[in-house]
């Protein structure tokens, strides 16, 4: 057998040169005036900081983990006669928390030098622009799936263990846990401060430079959605082809087929990055184009490539063809999903249309209204998500043996798995497409900082709601795709605790508590963070209060007269690092209390609970975000009342209400699903042994 | 064996002459001065008015249901050879529906009595009112359990049959959701409207008699929380009945016990009743007492005599003391479950004072923080249920035979049962503090409108508030005996569907489609009856707008002028009832669709995904809504800048937007899950021989 797996790190090792080439292509622009490189060096300057403060706090965490996992994984160091794997795991787990880091200061080190070159490239019109702001995500999106598939496949072959790559995982996942919600709450505390004072109480536009909060803000942006997102989506893609090989592997012991399972998903990823990586390529928008459209044509060319390339190999390699149906299903929903976000969230439709007409009658209505429709946004998803797997199931089962048998059900499961992996294929150009949003948000800050025309300001507008736009769809995309990871995770657990094929029987007392703490997890952790946001945004509050009252002539814009900006990335740096910290450590912890209390079934009822709340909030908080979003610039563009009327205020609120749901704890939801299954499946095995309820024998 | 259930007609009739003799202690009182009666007048007439055509909307409903279920259950009737049987079952539905309603028109007429009795013998001082205020609640607590109990009496000296009860407790349930929902929606509409328009546009006090939507919102909150609420817990309490019946009369089978265990419930709501009667007979507060001590006073009485009298049963019946220790343990867990939801809730404790003082930096942070308070709300309850179902389960299960045998399974799973009756058990007591809450608010209401002296509105003030935190209470007590009722719902489902041990294994893809569709549909419905309420808000809005600007001198309160109350009141009832139906035909067609597609399983996780999410949003609703109101209310006593200050403002806003999610929304989530349960749970059989999946042989 050819060892096909090997196109995964060679495409990753393409992916990572044409992100390269893009960078040069970038950075060799030119980045405007000098307001404009101050503007810039600024954003740069705090973002750095932040990350670099963080990356201090987070290396402390990491060195912990890592001396627990020695000590304790996969087997008790006292106990185990093979010590080597326990160093083995605790080093993957350290590489796993190095690349993702890696990934998001790339990105934020690009997406900051992006966006004022795009800003200046916007004099000369929106293609120009446009393709920087473009290639500037496209090296995030890019750096991500490169780095994220070059770990596995170092892991993989140094090992050939799924088990040890599981670390490697987890090194990922609570890294991206940190960077989520701690730029989720950076972000969010810059933003709704500078957005209360400015906005609401003087009555200054956004992205005043009067604003002493406007450098944090545009920092948040940074921290927030480049290298927060990136770390997110890196840490689903990598945990959704561990856990596919994990349940190959499984297969593999089965079925005596040395490694073929294995190698699937790293096949199937690496063709997905090819695809990616020509979609990239082809996104381009003309002079008066709809950039909107572009990066959705993008993403459609993506799939159509992976789909094409992944069915020729599959006949070329003899792969069963139901396995490549249940990952183009995991594909076709993961599309679907992204377009039904868009019907909530997009302001032709009528869900935004009520509620912006909702804001004529106040802020109460506008409130009750677009969290209503939050609401109905879960349903099709979650029935998306249902059913792929179901079909996933039903189509993969078949090959393993009769219906019931376990030959069947592990071939079921791996089929979900792959639905998983379908899904996230194609990451790469949802990154990129994801991480264009902040740039063009920026490049809209420094033009209006930096006083360029109207007509250069109108350019990046255009770009920014396109951004917009893209984002509904890969948000839904994103959850879609975590949503299908986690129960593929939550198999892999099961195959890890048992080997045999455990259930997970609701109407087991054990499972059934589980489930209920499961369940209730996802929203104590949403109000931790987004309380952490309301406590920092406090501060900062006061904050700019002052600076506007002591520093004189700084409301009136006199000439010379500047804010401390810097105090204000301060504020929002200390308090998100000091907030982000129980939230994750809440969620490691239950997830070992419940283990190591309840046994293996409490485990897998828990995990299930978090994932069905946690899909919920997530799906709800997005989308209700979202449309508070733009109900607002809906009400802006002339509509009901337009700019300062009484239902643009009540919107307006609505939009501060949205901010936290949308950027703090929806989107860091994803990734505590993720890092609490990948937990629980690293320490399955010693929970299985180990319990308090088999302790006491009940 | 002496008959020992009978004990459960005889307090029920016994339940049943008390209510009416408080019924005629109340209404001999004086009902005060001509104002009052005029205002106490159109009231009752709102609320006639509103049940009147709510229940000949039902009749329609119920007639078509009746016809349905006479032809297909339990066995089609071209089918069966006892065809006697579909009568039966749908004349028990008929019967439920009736009884329910009752007890709601019963609760209605009393309340709409006692309320401005109560404001005429607040001049005599707070013992002689709270005393009316509190016998007309019990009223309504003694008519639904008295009702209840009876009803199911009568239906099992009958039929003997538990699965005839089951249609019984369908037509209670279904009845409670029209009554929940379209209560919730009329109240809320017309509070919020008349809030926005009075309060926050013009800048009136609530109640005041100017405020052409103050009758509408008097009549409100007894159509919502008098009539809604008790057909609420009347469902809860009959179907806790029922579900333990039909474990039981399992057990029965399995161990030839004839009826033994399928009367123990009834036996022991029967004990129930008599505590309640005794513990309401003991509540009575000094001239210059606590009225909020005294509710939960007689809460903790009725407590103590219902484990006593059941302990001495037990003891002298020969029970096994594990049934009633699981009966115990449950209504602990109701009593800590109430309290932790106080801590949520009261003005003195650390959530709604930070609530309250983040209304200091804008609506959008009390928002954010009042919602973020909610979420952490559903840990404490969701453990106590899910710890309170395990200890049951495993206390009882050994009764049965060794652990894993079926007839531990069993035993077990009516322990869980009995959990669930024991919390419900002092219902009575429950649903007449919380009818007290009603009664005194419209007390309040009119002693403001008929100009009575400023002593006199603060007695009805005080006797208000104390309502506010018996509601705490009583309300957490009502979801979590929701929610332990609907996992015994489940393991009847499971019981009819197979009569063996089914399991409802959550690795089963066709359970985890069926569990991913059941945690959306409690936020789909959420979200249709609140955009419901939205609409139906505008409308109202519209039309108080007008009159104060159509109708000279109202806004002047020029002697003379009135503002068109019942033209409020008409659009409220008409907007009601159009809005009510849509959301609970879905629930009821939602949940058929899913067992006669996806079968058993697919219904089985339809159901647990359906309790996780239902009382998750359940909890959360009802505390953030809460939690809303007293921030409101703890800034109106002064602090935090006081009535009319910004952070007034804010906090308004936030309690308008808790409004429907704690009055419309959340308590109407009960009586959903447990009425998709019901339907699961009669359909069961039907269900299991003919499903499209088994048709299409997957």
């Amino acid at each position: 057998m050819i060892e096909t797996w090997l196109i995964a790190p060679i495409s990753a090792v393409i992916s990572i040169l044409v992100g390269l080439y893009f960078y040069r292509d970038v950075v060799k622009k030119d980045s405007g005036t000098k307001r404009m490189q101050e503007i810039a060096g600024a954003i740069e300057e705090g973002a750095n900081a932040f990350l670099k403060r963080e990356y201090m706090a987070l290396a402390i965490f990491v060195a912990i983990v890592a001396t627990l996992l020695t000590i304790f994984l996969p087997v008790p160091i006292w106990l185990t006669g093979t010590p080597f794997q326990n160093f083995q795991l605790a080093l993957a787990y350290l590489f796993g928390s190095f690349c993702s880091g890696l990934a998001g200061y790339l990105g934020l080190s690009i997406a900051t030098k992006a966006n004022t070159r795009a800003a200046n490239a916007a004099k000369e019109g929106l293609n120009k622009a446009f393709a920087i702001a473009f290639r500037g995500g496209a090296v995030m999106g890019l750096a991500v799936v490169g780095a994220g598939l070059l770990g596995i496949s170092v892991v993989y072959a140094i090992t050939g263990d799924p088990g040890i790559i599981l670390g490697y995982s987890f090194g990922a996942s609570a890294l991206a846990l940190f960077a989520k919600a701690g730029g989720g709450i950076y972000t969010k505390t810059a933003d709704i401060s500078a957005d209360l004072v400015g906005k609401v109480e003087l009555g200054i536009p956004e992205d005043d430079p009067r604003n002493p909060a406007v450098i944090a803000d545009n920092v948040g942006d940074n921290v927030g959605d480049v290298a927060g997102m990136g770390a997110d989506l890196f840490d689903s893609y990598v945990a959704s082809i561990v856990a596919v090989m994990i349940l190959g592997s499984a297969l593999d012991l089965l079925s005596g087929s040395a490694g073929f399972y294995t190698q699937i998903p790293l096949t199937f990823a690496g063709f997905g990055i090819v695809a990616a990586v020509l979609g990239a390529l082809t996104v381009r928008v003309g002079k008066h184009g709809n950039p909107g459209k572009a990066l959705n044509m993008g993403t459609y060319v993506t799939c159509i490539i992976f789909a094409v390339l992944t069915l020729i190999t599959s006949y070329y390699l003899q792969y069963d063809l139901r396995i490549w149906g249940a990952t183009v299903v995991g594909l076709a929903a993961g599309v679907i999903i992204g377009m039904t976000s868009d019907y909530f969230t997009s302001d032709a439709k009528s869900p935004v249309k009520k509620t912006a007409e909702a804001s004529l009658t106040g802020t109460a209505t506008n409130i009750i209204t677009g969290f209503s429709y939050g609401l109905h946004s879960v349903f099709p998803p979650l029935i998306g998500i249902g059913v792929a797997s179901a079909i996933a199931y039903m189509l993969c089962g078949p090959i393993g043996g009769p219906m019931g048998s376990v030959e069947y059900i592990k071939c079921a499961l791996f089929g979900i798995g792959m639905a998983a992996m379908g899904m996230l294929s194609i990451v790469g150009l949802i990154v990129s497409n994801d991480a264009y949003g902040p740039i063009v948000d920026n490049s809209r800050g420094i033009a209006m900082q930096g006083g360029l025309s109207d007509e250069v300001i109108r350019v990046t507008d255009e770009m920014d709601s396109a951004g917009n736009t893209a984002k509904a769809i890969t948000k839904g995309f994103a959850i879609g795709a975590a949503g299908l990871t986690v129960i593929a995770l939550l198999a892999a657990y099961q195959e890890r605790a048992g080997g045999t094929i455990i259930t997970f029987d609701l109407m087991n007392p054990l499972v059934l508590l589980g489930a209920l703490i499961g369940i209730a997890m996802p929203a104590v952790f949403s109000a931790m963070v987004m309380l952490g946001v309301g406590r920092n945004a406090f501060r900062m509050i006061e904050e700019i209060r002052r600076q506007f009252r002591e520093i004189p002539g700084l409301r009136e814009g006199k000439e010379g007269v500047k804010a401390d900006y810097a105090k204000c990335v301060d504020i929002a740096t200390k308090g998100a690092l000091k907030e982000l910290m129980p939230a994750s450590v809440v969620s490691i912890g239950v997830t070992l209390i419940v283990g190591f209390v309840g046994g293996i079934q409490s485990l897998g009822g828990y995990l299930a609970g978090t994932i069905f709340s946690g899909l919920l909030f997530a799906l709800l908080m997005a989308n209700a975000g979202g449309l508070w979003d733009n109900a607002k610039k809906l009400i802006e563009s002339g509509e009901y009342g337009g700019k300062g009327s009484e239902a643009h205020k009540a919107a307006v609120v609505g939009d501060t209400v949205g901010d936290p749901f949308k950027d703090t704890a929806g989107p860091s939801l994803n990734t505590m699903i993720t890092v609490m299954s990948l937990v629980a499946s690293l320490f399955a095995a010693l929970i299985a042994q180990y319990n308090l309820l088999q302790f006491l024998g009940l």
